[in-house]
């Protein structure tokens, strides 16, 4: 053990069974072995702080070919017991259908209500709120929702996400307004079936170019 | 030397006449030596990486009590000839009447324009283009460009002093109808003596409260 390490440390969103869930794997071994906590490691000396994040989703929870963003550095001096431990982490966001299991060196990997965590190990609760925190604020100025949805909705499945993340109803008439407004979307030619009482609703996708396109409105100019 | 390290690094903008400028000192011994770099050395073991930050860029310029905000962790595995080493980059602005100067292992700490900067050492060119890019889009997002100003500035130096950072030239009327209504500014008192041919301008400062305030208009509620 080296007196000072690095690891990555990655925070997994999904929406699931209409809650806003992350990741956790249950740790198989010391410090704070049986706790829950967010998949991570130390980096290996040869890879680069993101494939290292990437090595470690996959060993720990079997998910691969996400798109990792950088969050934060975590470093205050005794967050880990071991000795000095810095910590960058990473978030990332995928839809309902990518699926878990448990690694190598965790007992189970599960994803959680963010309403209801269990206690974490290390400062992960903290990391947890941080990305929290981005989460909300990319999906109120950028089209980073789209990464939670499946390939088609409708607006009323794109307005619960919404809501579920940010933890709020909307009101229908506005959302709609804005979000056809933003100019992200595209109509398909597909429709879901309704309910005994209701129309069809039309399906819609993420316009290919919305992630570069959509920003909030600027202050200036 | 370990066989993996933890520097800080800081991008330290400020405006001077009529330029954005990026303090930089010219390294005292190598790697590098003798090339200019942003302020920044190795974190010592007990101390948060903010902390780190702010004692390297006291050592190196002089600079003292400003706000430092975590920009990036950059980690390319050969980003530094002497080993790993991964380094914390923070951003920080300061207004014009800052003054640096000279550290122990520093030969020269000088203001560049960004416009015009010298060859750096290791990646401190991608650093200082990261920090730009997040200085121009906080600027538009946030109320951040009081840190540049004086306590009291006219609407037009204000507007000097958005356009020098996002190198544009903004349009007189709708820049002052959106920074009123953004309602981050209270006016003083007091005006500043107009040239031969004008009027007095009128003097503003920030809210107390612009920080925390302002946001860019949500794309929802």
């Amino acid at each position: 053990m080296p007196s000072l390490s690095i690891s990555v440390d990655v925070v997994i969103f999904s929406l699931r069974a209409d809650d806003l869930k992350v990741l956790l794997i249950r740790r198989g071994r010391p410090p704070f072995e049986g706790l829950w906590a967010i998949p991570g490691g130390f980096l290996d000396s040869e890879e680069s702080l993101e494939a290292g994040a990437l090595r470690e989703l996959e060993e720990e929870t079997g998910v691969t070919n996400v798109y990792l963003e950088q969050l934060y550095t975590f470093g205050a001096p005794h967050r880990d017991p071991r000795g000095r431990v810095i910590t960058v982490a990473y978030v990332a966001l995928v839809p309902a259908a990518v699926q878990a299991r448990a690694g190598d060196d965790t007992a189970e990997a599960e994803w959680h209500s963010i309403h209801h965590l269990p206690e974490l190990a290390f400062d992960h609760a903290e990391i947890v709120q941080y990305a929290l925190q981005r989460l909300r604020y990319k999906l109120e100025y950028t089209s980073v929702g789209f990464e939670l949805l499946p390939n088609e909705f409708t607006l009323t499945e794109l307005q619960t996400a919404y809501e579920t993340v940010l933890d709020e109803k909307l009101d229908k008439r506005n959302f709609r307004r804005r979000i056809l407004e933003a100019d992200i979307l595209t109509e398909s030619k597909r429709y879901r079936e309704g309910d005994v009482s209701g129309r069809p609703a039309r399906l819609y996708r993420y316009k290919k170019n919305a992630v570069t396109q959509v920003k909030a409105r600027r202050l200036f100019p």
